[in-house]
Protein backbone atom coordinates (compact mmCIF):
# COMPACT_ATOMS: atom_id res chain seq x y z
CA UNK A 1 0.00 0.00 0.00
CA UNK A 2 1.00 3.58 -0.48
CA UNK A 3 1.50 5.22 2.27
CA UNK A 4 0.96 9.28 2.70
CA UNK A 5 2.61 11.67 4.98
CA UNK A 6 1.01 14.66 4.85
CA UNK A 7 0.92 18.00 6.94
CA UNK A 8 -1.57 19.97 7.21
CA UNK A 9 -0.75 23.80 7.61
CA UNK A 10 -3.17 25.51 9.57
CA UNK A 11 -6.73 23.95 10.67
CA UNK A 12 -9.00 26.09 8.30
CA UNK A 13 -7.30 23.89 5.65
CA UNK A 14 -8.14 20.23 7.32
CA UNK A 15 -11.64 19.68 5.02
CA UNK A 16 -8.84 19.12 2.09
CA UNK A 17 -7.74 16.15 3.82
CA UNK A 18 -9.31 12.44 3.55
CA UNK A 19 -8.44 11.33 7.50
CA UNK A 20 -10.90 8.93 7.88
CA UNK A 21 -8.12 5.83 7.34
CA UNK A 22 -5.28 8.08 9.01
CA UNK A 23 -3.58 8.87 12.28
CA UNK A 24 -3.49 12.29 12.99
CA UNK A 25 -0.88 14.07 15.17
CA UNK A 26 -1.89 17.64 16.46
CA UNK A 27 0.59 20.37 17.33
CA UNK A 28 0.42 23.25 18.83
CA UNK A 29 3.78 23.75 20.13
CA UNK A 30 3.13 27.00 22.18
CA UNK A 31 2.09 25.34 24.45
CA UNK A 32 -0.70 23.13 24.69
CA UNK A 33 0.16 19.81 23.14
CA UNK A 34 3.73 20.51 24.67
CA UNK A 35 2.20 20.67 28.03
CA UNK A 36 -0.94 17.48 27.50
CA UNK A 37 2.54 15.49 26.43
CA UNK A 38 4.18 16.61 30.03
CA UNK A 39 1.20 16.29 31.55
CA UNK A 40 0.41 12.54 31.00
CA UNK A 41 4.55 11.94 30.95
CA UNK A 42 3.87 12.98 34.78
CA UNK A 43 1.27 11.12 35.37
CA UNK A 44 -1.77 13.06 35.07
CA UNK A 45 -4.78 10.29 34.51
CA UNK A 46 -6.53 11.91 31.64
CA UNK A 47 -7.03 15.45 30.24
CA UNK A 48 -10.04 16.56 28.68
CA UNK A 49 -9.90 19.06 25.72
CA UNK A 50 -13.29 21.32 25.52
CA UNK A 51 -13.58 24.04 23.30
CA UNK A 52 -15.31 26.65 25.32
CA UNK A 53 -14.07 28.61 28.52
CA UNK A 54 -17.62 27.88 29.98
CA UNK A 55 -17.68 24.18 29.01
CA UNK A 56 -14.62 23.86 31.82
CA UNK A 57 -17.52 24.81 34.34
CA UNK A 58 -19.39 21.84 33.48
CA UNK A 59 -16.80 19.46 35.24
CA UNK A 60 -16.39 21.94 38.26
CA UNK A 61 -17.70 19.82 40.62
CA UNK A 62 -16.22 16.68 39.33
CA UNK A 63 -13.00 17.38 41.30
CA UNK A 64 -10.61 18.14 38.32
CA UNK A 65 -8.74 20.68 37.71
CA UNK A 66 -9.55 23.41 35.11
CA UNK A 67 -6.81 24.91 32.74
CA UNK A 68 -7.93 27.90 30.43
CA UNK A 69 -6.07 29.89 28.12
CA UNK A 70 -6.91 32.84 25.99
CA UNK A 71 -4.30 34.82 24.02
CA UNK A 72 -1.82 32.83 25.77
CA UNK A 73 -2.77 34.02 29.19
CA UNK A 74 -4.54 32.29 32.20
CA UNK A 75 -8.01 33.08 32.07
CA UNK A 76 -9.19 34.36 35.30
CA UNK A 77 -10.61 32.30 38.33
CA UNK A 78 -8.78 28.78 36.67
CA UNK A 79 -6.26 27.20 38.01
CA UNK A 80 -3.76 27.20 35.33
CA UNK A 81 -3.51 27.88 31.56
CA UNK A 82 -0.90 26.27 29.09
CA UNK A 83 2.27 26.59 30.80
CA UNK A 84 3.91 23.21 31.05
CA UNK A 85 5.13 24.46 34.28
CA UNK A 86 1.58 24.13 35.30
CA UNK A 87 2.11 20.06 34.11
CA UNK A 88 4.21 18.43 36.93
CA UNK A 89 3.86 15.63 38.57
CA UNK A 90 3.10 17.69 41.88
CA UNK A 91 0.22 19.27 39.97
CA UNK A 92 -1.63 16.73 38.22
CA UNK A 93 0.19 13.33 39.46
CA UNK A 94 -3.08 11.14 39.79
CA UNK A 95 -5.43 14.12 38.65
CA UNK A 96 -7.73 14.66 35.25
CA UNK A 97 -7.57 18.23 33.96
CA UNK A 98 -10.26 19.82 31.74
CA UNK A 99 -8.43 22.49 29.36
CA UNK A 100 -9.05 24.48 27.21
CA UNK A 101 -7.18 26.91 24.63
CA UNK A 102 -6.71 29.38 21.83
CA UNK A 103 -6.10 27.02 19.09
CA UNK A 104 -5.20 23.23 20.29
CA UNK A 105 -7.91 21.96 21.40
CA UNK A 106 -9.54 23.71 18.34
CA UNK A 107 -7.79 21.65 16.34
CA UNK A 108 -8.38 18.56 18.22
CA UNK A 109 -12.09 18.57 18.14
CA UNK A 110 -11.63 19.27 14.17
CA UNK A 111 -9.87 15.65 14.18
CA UNK A 112 -11.58 14.06 16.30
CA UNK A 113 -14.67 14.42 14.22
CA UNK A 114 -13.60 12.08 11.52
CA UNK A 115 -9.81 10.53 12.09
CA UNK A 116 -9.05 7.16 12.76
CA UNK A 117 -7.02 7.69 15.39
CA UNK A 118 -5.78 11.16 17.51
CA UNK A 119 -2.78 11.59 18.80
CA UNK A 120 -0.55 14.60 20.47
CA UNK A 121 2.96 15.34 19.37
CA UNK A 122 5.60 17.93 20.63
CA UNK A 123 9.20 18.12 20.82
CA UNK A 124 9.34 16.67 23.58
CA UNK A 125 7.89 13.46 22.82
CA UNK A 126 9.60 13.82 19.30
CA UNK A 127 11.08 10.56 19.05
CA UNK A 128 8.77 8.27 21.14
CA UNK A 129 5.95 9.58 18.42
CA UNK A 130 8.00 8.68 15.43
CA UNK A 131 8.88 5.18 16.94
CA UNK A 132 5.55 4.67 17.11
CA UNK A 133 4.32 6.00 14.08
CA UNK A 134 6.46 3.43 11.95
CA UNK A 135 4.45 0.25 13.58
CA UNK A 136 1.04 1.50 12.09
CA UNK A 137 -0.12 0.81 9.26
CA UNK A 138 -1.67 3.88 8.45
CA UNK A 139 -1.81 7.04 6.67
CA UNK A 140 -0.45 9.88 8.81
CA UNK A 141 -1.66 13.46 8.80
CA UNK A 142 0.10 16.16 10.90
CA UNK A 143 -2.12 18.94 11.93
CA UNK A 144 -0.47 22.30 13.03
CA UNK A 145 -2.50 24.15 15.11
CA UNK A 146 -1.56 27.50 13.62
CA UNK A 147 -2.77 30.67 15.52
CA UNK A 148 -6.14 31.27 14.81
CA UNK A 149 -6.44 29.21 12.00
CA UNK A 150 -3.31 30.96 10.34
CA UNK A 151 -0.07 29.13 9.76
CA UNK A 152 2.62 29.43 11.73
CA UNK A 153 6.87 28.50 12.21
CA UNK A 154 6.37 26.56 15.06
CA UNK A 155 4.03 24.00 14.66
CA UNK A 156 4.83 23.89 10.92
CA UNK A 157 9.04 23.27 12.11
CA UNK A 158 7.83 19.98 14.41
CA UNK A 159 6.02 18.82 11.49
CA UNK A 160 9.13 18.78 9.47
CA UNK A 161 11.14 17.12 12.28
CA UNK A 162 8.42 14.36 12.09
CA UNK A 163 8.79 13.98 8.44
CA UNK A 164 12.51 14.06 8.47
CA UNK A 165 12.37 11.25 10.93
CA UNK A 166 9.66 9.08 9.07
CA UNK A 167 10.68 9.72 5.53
CA UNK A 168 11.74 6.32 4.96
CA UNK A 169 8.71 4.77 6.22
CA UNK A 170 6.28 6.23 3.75
CA UNK A 171 6.17 6.74 0.06
CA UNK A 172 3.80 9.76 -0.67
CA UNK A 173 4.36 13.39 0.39
CA UNK A 174 2.28 16.23 -0.11
CA UNK A 175 3.92 19.75 -1.11
CA UNK A 176 3.65 20.91 2.44
CA UNK A 177 5.49 18.40 3.92
CA UNK A 178 7.86 19.06 1.68
CA UNK A 179 8.37 22.48 2.59
CA UNK A 180 8.30 21.59 6.23
CA UNK A 181 11.28 19.11 6.17
CA UNK A 182 12.91 21.63 4.56
CA UNK A 183 12.46 24.76 6.77
CA UNK A 184 13.74 21.97 9.96
CA UNK A 185 16.52 20.91 8.64
CA UNK A 186 17.51 24.98 8.21
CA UNK A 187 15.80 25.72 11.73
CA UNK A 188 17.32 22.62 13.65
CA UNK A 189 20.49 23.64 14.50
CA UNK A 190 19.06 26.44 16.88
CA UNK A 191 15.04 25.74 17.07
CA UNK A 192 14.72 29.23 19.22
CA UNK A 193 16.84 31.59 17.18
CA UNK A 194 14.43 30.56 14.03
CA UNK A 195 11.47 31.02 15.84
CA UNK A 196 12.50 34.38 16.64
CA UNK A 197 11.49 35.34 12.89
CA UNK A 198 8.55 34.88 13.59
CA UNK A 199 5.44 37.14 13.53
CA UNK A 200 4.60 36.42 17.60
CA UNK A 201 7.67 36.45 18.17
CA UNK A 202 7.12 40.57 20.24
CA UNK A 203 4.00 38.76 21.51
CA UNK A 204 5.42 35.96 23.21
CA UNK A 205 7.93 38.40 24.43
CA UNK A 206 5.30 40.36 25.98
CA UNK A 207 3.49 37.40 27.63
CA UNK A 208 7.02 36.77 29.60
CA UNK A 209 6.93 33.32 28.22
CA UNK A 210 10.50 32.88 27.33
CA UNK A 211 10.85 30.09 30.38
CA UNK A 212 8.12 28.13 28.56
CA UNK A 213 9.04 28.48 24.92
CA UNK A 214 12.80 27.23 26.00
CA UNK A 215 11.35 23.75 27.98
CA UNK A 216 9.18 23.45 24.28
CA UNK A 217 11.73 23.37 22.03
CA UNK A 218 13.42 20.17 24.05
CA UNK A 219 13.70 17.08 22.21
CA UNK A 220 12.70 13.78 23.53
CA UNK A 221 12.60 14.60 27.05
CA UNK A 222 8.92 12.45 27.72
CA UNK A 223 8.13 8.83 26.07
CA UNK A 224 4.41 9.78 26.92
CA UNK A 225 2.09 9.12 23.43
CA UNK A 226 -1.05 11.22 24.82
CA UNK A 227 -4.12 9.43 22.66
CA UNK A 228 -7.36 10.64 22.55
CA UNK A 229 -9.91 8.04 24.09
CA UNK A 230 -13.41 9.32 24.11
CA UNK A 231 -13.74 13.02 24.63
CA UNK A 232 -10.36 12.30 26.66
CA UNK A 233 -6.74 12.52 26.47
CA UNK A 234 -4.95 9.22 28.07
CA UNK A 235 -1.49 7.86 27.86
CA UNK A 236 -1.15 5.33 24.71
CA UNK A 237 -0.68 1.78 25.95
CA UNK A 238 2.20 0.20 23.25
CA UNK B 1 3.16 53.82 8.81
CA UNK B 2 3.34 50.15 9.35
CA UNK B 3 3.92 48.75 5.80
CA UNK B 4 2.51 45.00 5.84
CA UNK B 5 3.63 42.25 3.40
CA UNK B 6 2.13 38.89 3.92
CA UNK B 7 2.03 35.51 2.15
CA UNK B 8 -1.10 33.99 1.57
CA UNK B 9 -0.54 30.45 1.05
CA UNK B 10 -3.75 29.39 -0.44
CA UNK B 11 -6.89 31.10 -1.42
CA UNK B 12 -8.86 29.37 1.03
CA UNK B 13 -7.07 31.52 3.63
CA UNK B 14 -7.90 34.76 2.11
CA UNK B 15 -10.94 35.73 4.35
CA UNK B 16 -7.75 35.57 7.27
CA UNK B 17 -6.29 38.70 5.62
CA UNK B 18 -7.79 42.35 5.96
CA UNK B 19 -7.16 43.44 2.36
CA UNK B 20 -9.32 46.08 1.75
CA UNK B 21 -6.47 48.71 1.66
CA UNK B 22 -3.60 46.54 -0.07
CA UNK B 23 -2.05 45.50 -3.13
CA UNK B 24 -2.83 42.02 -3.56
CA UNK B 25 -0.35 39.66 -6.18
CA UNK B 26 -2.25 37.19 -7.73
CA UNK B 27 0.25 34.11 -8.20
CA UNK B 28 0.07 30.84 -10.32
CA UNK B 29 3.15 30.39 -11.67
CA UNK B 30 2.36 26.90 -13.43
CA UNK B 31 0.82 28.67 -15.24
CA UNK B 32 -1.78 30.89 -15.66
CA UNK B 33 -0.20 34.41 -14.17
CA UNK B 34 3.18 33.33 -15.66
CA UNK B 35 1.41 33.29 -19.77
CA UNK B 36 -0.96 36.22 -18.30
CA UNK B 37 2.39 38.37 -17.81
CA UNK B 38 3.63 36.97 -21.38
CA UNK B 39 0.66 37.77 -23.30
CA UNK B 40 0.50 41.35 -21.78
CA UNK B 41 4.17 41.48 -22.38
CA UNK B 42 3.27 40.83 -26.12
CA UNK B 43 0.86 42.85 -26.51
CA UNK B 44 -2.88 41.30 -25.94
CA UNK B 45 -5.31 44.42 -25.78
CA UNK B 46 -6.70 42.45 -22.40
CA UNK B 47 -6.96 39.37 -20.27
CA UNK B 48 -10.43 38.61 -18.81
CA UNK B 49 -10.37 36.11 -16.29
CA UNK B 50 -13.86 34.13 -15.96
CA UNK B 51 -14.97 31.61 -13.47
CA UNK B 52 -16.28 28.99 -15.35
CA UNK B 53 -15.61 27.26 -18.90
CA UNK B 54 -19.20 27.98 -19.90
CA UNK B 55 -18.49 31.74 -18.79
CA UNK B 56 -15.98 31.93 -21.70
CA UNK B 57 -19.21 31.03 -24.25
CA UNK B 58 -20.55 34.26 -23.28
CA UNK B 59 -17.97 36.09 -25.35
CA UNK B 60 -17.93 34.10 -28.38
CA UNK B 61 -19.13 35.96 -30.80
CA UNK B 62 -17.22 39.27 -29.49
CA UNK B 63 -14.50 38.19 -31.50
CA UNK B 64 -11.94 37.14 -28.70
CA UNK B 65 -9.98 34.16 -28.10
CA UNK B 66 -11.03 31.68 -25.69
CA UNK B 67 -8.81 30.36 -23.69
CA UNK B 68 -9.93 27.24 -21.15
CA UNK B 69 -7.69 24.67 -19.28
CA UNK B 70 -9.29 22.25 -16.69
CA UNK B 71 -6.71 20.28 -14.84
CA UNK B 72 -3.76 21.06 -16.89
CA UNK B 73 -5.18 20.22 -20.14
CA UNK B 74 -6.83 22.49 -22.56
CA UNK B 75 -10.69 22.01 -22.78
CA UNK B 76 -11.96 20.34 -25.77
CA UNK B 77 -13.38 23.37 -28.42
CA UNK B 78 -11.65 25.79 -27.10
CA UNK B 79 -8.34 27.97 -28.87
CA UNK B 80 -6.24 27.34 -25.95
CA UNK B 81 -5.26 26.65 -22.39
CA UNK B 82 -2.76 28.24 -20.05
CA UNK B 83 0.61 27.46 -21.95
CA UNK B 84 2.57 30.15 -22.54
CA UNK B 85 3.39 29.41 -25.71
CA UNK B 86 0.01 29.84 -26.59
CA UNK B 87 0.82 33.78 -25.68
CA UNK B 88 3.07 34.95 -27.93
CA UNK B 89 3.06 38.15 -30.22
CA UNK B 90 1.29 36.31 -33.01
CA UNK B 91 -1.59 34.94 -30.92
CA UNK B 92 -2.33 37.46 -29.30
CA UNK B 93 -0.96 40.78 -29.76
CA UNK B 94 -3.71 43.05 -30.34
CA UNK B 95 -6.18 40.81 -29.43
CA UNK B 96 -8.53 39.90 -26.00
CA UNK B 97 -8.16 36.60 -24.66
CA UNK B 98 -11.06 35.01 -22.31
CA UNK B 99 -9.43 32.83 -20.12
CA UNK B 100 -10.45 30.22 -17.32
CA UNK B 101 -8.06 27.87 -15.52
CA UNK B 102 -8.36 25.76 -12.31
CA UNK B 103 -6.78 27.75 -9.67
CA UNK B 104 -5.51 31.07 -11.14
CA UNK B 105 -8.85 32.65 -12.19
CA UNK B 106 -10.75 31.82 -8.84
CA UNK B 107 -7.46 33.38 -6.91
CA UNK B 108 -8.50 36.47 -8.71
CA UNK B 109 -11.56 36.91 -8.59
CA UNK B 110 -11.62 36.01 -4.89
CA UNK B 111 -9.11 39.14 -4.48
CA UNK B 112 -10.99 41.43 -6.92
CA UNK B 113 -13.93 41.20 -4.49
CA UNK B 114 -12.14 42.98 -1.19
CA UNK B 115 -8.69 44.35 -2.18
CA UNK B 116 -7.99 47.62 -2.69
CA UNK B 117 -5.90 46.82 -6.11
CA UNK B 118 -4.84 43.70 -7.96
CA UNK B 119 -1.91 42.53 -10.02
CA UNK B 120 -0.12 39.35 -11.69
CA UNK B 121 3.13 38.33 -10.70
CA UNK B 122 5.49 35.60 -12.26
CA UNK B 123 8.90 34.71 -12.30
CA UNK B 124 8.95 36.65 -15.61
CA UNK B 125 8.18 39.63 -13.95
CA UNK B 126 9.76 39.22 -10.79
CA UNK B 127 11.73 42.58 -10.71
CA UNK B 128 9.54 45.27 -12.59
CA UNK B 129 6.90 44.11 -10.23
CA UNK B 130 9.20 44.84 -7.56
CA UNK B 131 10.24 47.58 -8.22
CA UNK B 132 6.66 49.03 -8.60
CA UNK B 133 5.51 47.62 -5.57
CA UNK B 134 8.56 49.51 -3.72
CA UNK B 135 6.92 53.06 -4.97
CA UNK B 136 3.60 52.51 -3.65
CA UNK B 137 2.44 53.55 0.27
CA UNK B 138 0.34 50.86 0.22
CA UNK B 139 0.28 47.00 2.32
CA UNK B 140 1.07 44.01 0.21
CA UNK B 141 -0.74 40.42 0.02
CA UNK B 142 1.16 38.18 -1.58
CA UNK B 143 -1.70 35.27 -2.57
CA UNK B 144 -0.54 32.04 -3.56
CA UNK B 145 -3.49 30.21 -6.00
CA UNK B 146 -2.06 27.05 -4.91
CA UNK B 147 -2.93 23.81 -6.20
CA UNK B 148 -7.03 23.26 -5.37
CA UNK B 149 -7.02 25.29 -2.28
CA UNK B 150 -3.66 23.20 -1.17
CA UNK B 151 -0.38 24.67 -0.53
CA UNK B 152 1.70 24.33 -3.16
CA UNK B 153 5.62 25.21 -3.63
CA UNK B 154 6.29 26.85 -6.81
CA UNK B 155 3.55 29.60 -5.93
CA UNK B 156 4.72 29.87 -2.62
CA UNK B 157 8.85 29.90 -3.81
CA UNK B 158 7.91 32.75 -5.93
CA UNK B 159 5.92 34.76 -3.43
CA UNK B 160 9.32 34.18 -1.23
CA UNK B 161 11.05 35.85 -3.94
CA UNK B 162 8.87 38.39 -3.80
CA UNK B 163 9.86 38.81 -0.24
CA UNK B 164 13.57 38.56 -0.50
CA UNK B 165 13.25 41.85 -2.97
CA UNK B 166 10.95 43.61 -0.69
CA UNK B 167 12.21 43.07 2.90
CA UNK B 168 13.80 46.15 3.33
CA UNK B 169 10.88 48.39 2.12
CA UNK B 170 8.58 46.64 4.85
CA UNK B 171 7.96 46.43 8.36
CA UNK B 172 5.82 43.67 9.39
CA UNK B 173 5.70 40.12 8.35
CA UNK B 174 4.15 37.58 8.91
CA UNK B 175 5.15 33.68 9.48
CA UNK B 176 4.67 32.60 5.85
CA UNK B 177 5.97 35.24 4.41
CA UNK B 178 9.51 34.27 6.90
CA UNK B 179 8.86 30.45 5.18
CA UNK B 180 8.14 31.59 1.92
CA UNK B 181 11.36 33.61 1.77
CA UNK B 182 14.01 30.91 3.43
CA UNK B 183 12.39 28.39 0.56
CA UNK B 184 12.96 30.41 -2.01
CA UNK B 185 16.65 30.99 -0.60
CA UNK B 186 17.31 27.34 -0.37
CA UNK B 187 15.58 27.17 -4.20
CA UNK B 188 16.87 29.85 -6.01
CA UNK B 189 20.36 28.25 -7.35
CA UNK B 190 18.33 25.68 -9.26
CA UNK B 191 14.27 25.98 -9.26
CA UNK B 192 13.72 23.20 -11.45
CA UNK B 193 15.48 20.79 -9.45
CA UNK B 194 13.56 21.92 -6.64
CA UNK B 195 10.39 22.11 -8.12
CA UNK B 196 10.67 18.59 -8.44
CA UNK B 197 10.79 17.97 -4.54
CA UNK B 198 6.49 18.71 -5.85
CA UNK B 199 4.03 16.28 -4.92
CA UNK B 200 2.33 17.20 -8.54
CA UNK B 201 5.86 16.86 -10.89
CA UNK B 202 4.62 13.42 -11.83
CA UNK B 203 1.32 15.11 -12.70
CA UNK B 204 3.52 18.03 -14.69
CA UNK B 205 5.76 14.75 -16.07
CA UNK B 206 2.30 13.08 -17.32
CA UNK B 207 1.21 16.12 -18.89
CA UNK B 208 4.08 16.77 -21.20
CA UNK B 209 4.36 20.53 -20.23
CA UNK B 210 8.53 20.09 -19.46
CA UNK B 211 9.49 22.96 -21.64
CA UNK B 212 6.61 25.23 -20.01
CA UNK B 213 7.78 24.67 -16.31
CA UNK B 214 11.15 25.92 -17.89
CA UNK B 215 10.01 28.98 -19.60
CA UNK B 216 7.87 29.50 -16.65
CA UNK B 217 10.75 29.81 -14.32
CA UNK B 218 12.93 32.32 -16.26
CA UNK B 219 13.39 35.60 -14.33
CA UNK B 220 12.86 38.97 -15.73
CA UNK B 221 12.15 38.11 -19.69
CA UNK B 222 9.16 40.81 -18.92
CA UNK B 223 8.53 44.21 -18.18
CA UNK B 224 4.99 44.34 -18.09
CA UNK B 225 2.78 43.90 -14.74
CA UNK B 226 -0.69 43.22 -15.64
CA UNK B 227 -3.41 45.00 -13.43
CA UNK B 228 -6.81 44.34 -12.95
CA UNK B 229 -9.19 47.01 -14.44
CA UNK B 230 -12.85 46.28 -13.91
CA UNK B 231 -13.42 42.54 -15.16
CA UNK B 232 -9.98 42.93 -17.38
CA UNK B 233 -6.71 42.68 -17.00
CA UNK B 234 -4.68 44.93 -18.67
CA UNK B 235 -1.19 46.30 -19.07
CA UNK B 236 -0.26 48.64 -15.55
CA UNK B 237 0.65 51.98 -17.20
CA UNK B 238 3.43 53.16 -14.83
Amino acid sequence: MEKRLEVCLTPALLDLYAIEDSIVVVIDILRATSSIVYGIENGATAIIPVAQVEDCLNYADQGYLLAAERNGEVVQGYDFGNSPFSYTKEKVGGQTVVLTTTNGTKALHLARARAHQVVIGSFLNLKPLCDWLKLQDKNVLLLCAGWKDNFNLEDTLFAGAVVAELRKEFSHFDDSSVAAEDLFQLAKNDLRAYINKSSHSHRLAALNIEEDVKFCLQLNICSAIPVLQGEALVALQA
